[in-house]
């Protein structure tokens, strides 16, 4: 064991997600050794992070005002909805530039084995947002994963059954990828989706 | 990218090392996350260490106070030194629970690629401590990688010119491992370096 200080910023490092003792050690003794603005603009990123960012009381997205830049923009269609298990989901689908529509961002996905449920994710919000009746269309864009297929046929009972118009983003190919390295769920889904090639 | 606070934070995390765009990310959003006060306590380990935490003067072990404990410490053989890498080397070296000398921690290794020469090691300080003649022998256990082997080299030449024992550890098979999966440049040590098997 080190000395007080070092071995106790070994210990916080370690606690951070992928980051096991042996990258904690390496990034404490990069710390210790780094030039101290550098330090004293990572401890202030930090501590900016926590004082300011919040999430956004509309769809959840991160944040340092009450409401998102997507939720304060006018120009961006407010009666469509992207739901999105994380903020950076919704960067990923803003990279596309294919989505004019608004955001929800549920905080994750449900994982009974986590311990996640329905009540855990921002689902009462979106229900809420419902409410008022100016949406059309809900876009579900939840990760094609186990958690996520599973929170997304949720969404789609439930929001069928309030007669919310719900769809989901395809499956299939990837694009620039190869057929014969897809796996074959993704092939398998890349048929069942097939459609007209003339258009 | 994302809003200023929350992308700063990715960039500065960015910059530490073993870190990628992903993980920097990934991190962010976990600290944005977290227990405040969990925060607040990463945040005063990183803040203390950059404070508190030193260099020891005699031997470059990392320290809170002018000494470091092993040079504080009047039970630590003064006639033995351990010359190693980095400070956490030392602490490889304590668990063995095998030498009770001192250590002397160069602060790297020679790199000529990486423009590392033996003028950025604190070799000078190492002869500065062998001037009073109280050293009868330096132990070199830098790394057994190239870096490793070419500083050894060059300390070992050094060290025998002003007339001091120098020895290095020995190379060999790892205790608990398996003859077939040793590299052969192990195993070649390991053959030159063959004792008397009734020792």
């Amino acid at each position: 064991m080190y000395e007080g200080a070092v071995q106790e910023l070994i210990d916080e490092l370690g606690r951070l997600p992928g980051v096991g003792p042996k990258s904690a050690q390496r990034l404490a003794f990069h710390i210790l050794e780094a030039d101290p603005q550098d330090m004293k603009r990572l401890v202030e990123a930090i501590t900016t992070v926590k004082d300011k960012v919040k999430f956004c009381t509309v769809c959840g997205n991160v944040t340092e005002q009450e409401l998102c830049n997507i939720c304060r923009d006018p120009r961006r269609d407010p009666s469509i909805i992207c739901v999105v298990e994380e903020s950076k989901d919704v960067l990923a689908v803003e990279r596309t530039r294919s989505f004019r529509g608004r955001y929800h961002v549920l905080g994750g996905a449900i994982n009974p084995i986590a311990g996640v449920g329905p009540e855990q994710l921002r689902i009462r919000e979106l229900l809420t947002r419902l409410n008022d009746g100016a949406v059309q269309e809900v876009i579900i864009a939840t990760d094609p994963n186990l958690e996520g297929e599973a929170t997304a046929t949720y969404l789609a009972r439930m929001l069928k059954s309030i007669g919310i118009a719900v769809t989901r983003l395809a499956s299939g190919l990837p694009v620039g990828g190869d057929l014969e390295y897809a796996d074959e769920v993704t092939l398998g889904r890349a048929f069942e989706g097939r459609r007209n090639a003339l258009t």
